[in-house]
């Protein structure tokens, strides 16, 4: 992934570097891999469902980063904050094109590009609700997860259907955007105090802003955040030839800290 | 153009819709779409030959401007101070997909991928070098015009080469940097005060600091560009089937502005 992406050193690249080995869980890689080898496809093809949705996610974090003004990713200064606001742009526009780079090799490059495309519009549309106005229903707040995060849990199935030229590219969106709504609503309970000083979106707040007391909040959005989950396992299930179980795990893991939460409680 | 970038509407959409509709010569639109009629392409093929540099350049401006703090854009606020900066963000992100997007149709997508990344990422280090130090070399300041301009201006030619399965990609990438020598050797010529102000990168005020007075920085300033548009000029013809034709009417172009300027001296 990364010799895809650097292959001459600049400030930039170096900027690129930095952000890319400073770890991360590689989530979406997982997804595309699992699902590649779920559906037969080579080890090229394979390289190519994880490393593009991986990189245009990393792509986004440091042009979130930036935009939202934070200073710290992944317990390290975040790329604007260690290389400047001006190569922090360029290394996310660096890694969204590494990202299309990574799909030439897709057996079917178009349609991907496609899916590819698809996928960052509705991402830049969630950060763009995030970023504009506050004081956000809490439907609002699950859409904005949706958008945001939904995409590129998504990409990386879709991406390897399209290659095996099977079915179920609307089924896997929803999947994604309905683990996106789980996995915003764990980090919401951990941020609330911090959302709450700074007015960032976050599902609590805007619930108990509809006249939930925090208690209650926090119980609604669990409840909700539990049938995302639900309808996403019947999703992953229904894609063939097992390619939705990296994200069966991936909601049976979220299931488990929600749950883990309520014995807390 | 529009229609495949901004399906949507939100302030991002809205940003970049702005910015395309703000005019601009769409001089690499035309590169393409003459490169594509003199290979013989489909209607389809040219305007992804055409349409994707296009996009990529305008995303490389929407960030350059905020990069550089430039206010203006075609006599009109810049997106990021009409916008704000996050748009301007957002705007130049979805800019650079849609590049991508606009190449799915292009009948060898792999390939034409791996050429639009080799250009995104050579103007990306154009564009660094530029921003990064100060005080560069004559030769460094031709090296960075070449990087920046270069790569987007032999993109469309690369990209209708691809689809015609025709030879010439190292000779138009080494066109198109010698013509974005000469492009920002006029653009030096004009800027050379703001340049002087701003301490901004300008190859009349380099050859000024290796020793010219300014009157012979511009004569060199001027022999150089000239030599690099007739270097332009025959590899341009070199091309197969004339698909340098665009290449040269730009290199006649630029040799009438800089002799308009060799009267006006």
């Amino acid at each position: 992934m990364l010799r895809c992406t650097c292959e001459t050193s600049s400030p930039v690249s170096d900027a690129a570097r930095y952000h890319l080995t400073a770890g991360g869980a590689r989530v979406r890689a997982r997804i595309g891999l699992d699902a590649a080898i779920a559906l037969g496809l080579s080890p090229t093809t394979a390289l190519a469902c994880a490393a593009a949705p991986e990189l245009l996610h990393n792509a986004s974090l440091i042009h979130d980063d930036l935009q939202d003004g934070d200073a710290l990713r992944r317990n390290m200064p975040a790329v604007w904050s260690r290389y400047g606001r001006d190569a922090a742009i360029s290394s996310g526009d660096l890694l969204i094109s590494a990202a299309y780079k990574a799909i030439a090799l897709h057996p079917n490059a178009g349609a991907a590009i496609c899916a590819m495309h698809d996928a960052v519009s509705v991402t830049i549309r969630g950060q763009a609700q995030d970023c504009s106005a506050r004081n956000h229903s809490s439907e609002d707040c699950a859409g904005i997860a949706a958008d945001k995060s939904g995409p590129l849990l998504a990409l990386p199935v879709r991406l390897a259907l399209i290659a095996a030229d099977a079915p179920g590219q609307e089924v896997a969106i929803r999947a994604g955007r309905a683990i996106a709504i789980a996995y915003q609503t764990l980090d919401d309970f951990v941020d609330k105090a911090a959302d709450r000083a700074t007015s960032a979106t976050n599902i609590c707040l805007s619930l108990e802003a509809e006249g939930h007391d925090p208690a209650a909040a926090i119980s609604v959005a669990r409840t909700r955040a539990q049938a995302a989950l639900m309808s996403a396992r019947q999703d992953a299930r229904d894609l063939p030839n097992s390619a939705g179980t990296p994200l069966l795990t991936l909601v049976n893991r979220l299931e488990a800290q929600l749950k883990e939460l309520d014995n807390a409680a």
